[in-house]
């Protein structure tokens, strides 16, 4: 089913399918359930209140947030169990603002470093139940330690008065490309397990082994035994963008947010240019697409074929085998990656039936520290 | 001179050095007034009414900007001579935005096509003084028209009973590479005088002719003639960035603003990881620079061959060829393109002397309609 636009929108929107959000939120609700696998949705992709509140509708035991900003803006409105999946080093202004979400919710934080235990106990304060969890690398890359590192980071931590409650990893490799979705869910599988075991064996009791990311969400999570939980912390399955299609993490029918943006140049040789650039849609790139977003509606336009090939800020160049539409015509556009578009706009348009319903607040747009 | 942040930061931040910012607007005014050029700045970079406002006490004639929402801030805030340097299709909501900021300011608007005429015409309708620029391709190949084909867009907007005053451009294709600039500057110089001169064979009478980036604006302007004026909208300038030290139109003491970020971690190799990611630092690349940005102060690993090689939404990698700075070292990292990074934030910190002597709002964040 082809996206339909509302009409007389303020380009460039952003525009979320009621529909197709509730169906997503719905099946990885189901998904979590059948498997045994606690919820923790990432609100980094949508930063929404009333996003957040219906995913703990499906079922949703808690919250992960990227930022004490995004713990800030969830906790004032009635989240109480937010998981910071983020290795912080609260300093400065930073501790103080996390001591006062510890107030609110129970706050559980990241922590890959031996460096950051005494930073955040200082922080959470001996009053609060400080709980961390040990950030392992999956071959990701990025930031974690080995299973064996640990050991180490836990018992920092544990020396600076702070409860060692799990493991969480990050399998993000599975961006690599298409085909990468099975070797790291058994990446995350196997890291967290080892993980836990090598916290276990060092007299830890590690409760929770927490992993996420959309394409994997249905893949890596072994059931909860007896010894600990899983969680799963995925994010864009919200949304979906061409990124999670092009991994297989989705279908276009499973798109529910677009980028909507107007016709306002016709080129040579079939291009045409309209009214979203890199503020609105982002620069992000990956190999294994061409481009940085790709038409789905809007006059005879929508559907493969037709790229965002070029951006300035406020112009997006489309190249397109079919017809160009006419300068005026409004468009869709799916966006590479949805997380980092979202925190370009100040509210949702929430569309039902071709039909603006309502409109909802980016709360946490912008909270990025 | 490196850059010297101030202490206590809660990061990611924006940060504006004072000094730097100031030189920044009094040598592009000193060039103006020398050139005989008018000063209309690109608020789009920075986006902020006392910056507008430091620009007009330096010399600034007006304003340019990108959207009918950033024309609407600056005509709030008492800026009554804008120019919307973009090829409008007003319809629906904005088209009655666009009324009200005619209202408030002087408003010239942009045309690139004949079917934006009439509605440029309804918009601003006919007790405004309703004045048009049309649009010139000068090698960027992105919108605007040939001197040619600026007659018949002209002569739809005279029919749509709009007053045409004058011609722009943005020589865009400045941005391909170093060696561009002059090049680039003579194409903008040319099409602007032949685009004039056929507007004036067809009976019309352009006033203005307007040319605009920050790499060209030293080069490109000869001085105004009785006919027709010169006017000129850099907007990069007042802060520069990466691209324009690559460029060769800034040096590294003249980039005013850098993202402050936290080393989270340690990687092997080299690298470490820091809390700006591509919610901060934007993920625009460009052929010429490895990377996505510079890190020019932080412990050692200030200076040249320290680089944000990989970005996700909230971690940066930099690989360096110094040694690692510890977590919890605050470093200053200079973006690629500064104009999108600014969107990114609600406000600067402004910095003097290496303390925050004043917070001054991103007014205009996130207009992008």
């Amino acid at each position: 089913m082809p996206w339909e636009l509302p009409r007389d929108l303020d380009t460039p929107a952003l525009v979320v399918d009621l529909g197709r959000l509730e169906a997503n939120l719905a099946s990885m609700a189901s998904h979590a359930a059948t498997a045994g696998v606690a919820l923790q949705p990432h609100a980094k992709t949508h930063k929404s209140v009333e996003i957040a509140r219906r995913q703990r509708a499906h079922g949703a035991h808690g919250l992960t947030v990227a930022t004490v900003g995004e713990a800030e803006v969830f906790a004032t409105a009635g989240f109480d169990d937010l998981f910071v999946a983020y290795p912080l080093l609260p300093t400065g202004p930073k501790a103080t603002r996390l001591r006062a979400v510890g107030d609110l919710a129970r706050v559980r934080v990241g922590v890959a470093a031996p460096e950051a235990a005494p930073l955040l106990a200082r922080a959470l304060d001996a009053t609060t139940r400080a709980q961390v969890l040990v950030e392992l690398d999956a071959g990701h890359h990025r930031t974690g330690v080995s299973p064996e590192e640990a050991v180490a980071v836990a018992r920092a931590c544990a020396d600076a008065g702070l409860e060692v409650v799990g493991v969480f990893t990050h399998p993000g490799h599975v961006y690599g490309g298409p085909g990468a979705a099975a070797g790291a869910a058994a990446d995350e599988a196997r890291v967290l397990a080892e993980g836990a075991q090598r916290l276990a064996h060092a007299g830890f009791e590690p409760r929770v082994l927490s992993g996420g990311s959309t394409p994997t969400a249905r893949l890596a999570a072994p059931p909860a035994t007896d010894r600990w939980a899983h969680e799963q912390r995925p994010g864009s399955y919200v949304f979906n963008d061409r990124i999670q299609c092009a991994l297989g993490a989705a279908v276009p029918d499973q798109v529910a947010t677009v980028v909507a943006a107007t016709v306002v140049a016709r080129g040579p040789g079939g291009r045409f240019v309209i009214d979203a650039g890199s503020k609105a849609l982002g620069a992000e790139r990956v190999d294994y697409l061409v481009g940085f977003g790709e038409v789905v509606d809007g006059g005879g336009a929508g559907g493969p074929g037709s790229v965002v090939t070029r951006l300035s800020e406020h112009h997006g160049t489309v190249e397109t085998i079919r017809e160009p539409p006419a300068p005026g015509t409004v468009v869709a556009v799916v966006p590479n990656h949805v997380c980092p578009v979202v925190d370009h706009f100040d509210e949702y348009l929430v569309a039902d039936g071709g039909e603006i319903v309502d409109r909802w607040p980016v709360d946490a747009r912008g909270r990025l520290a």
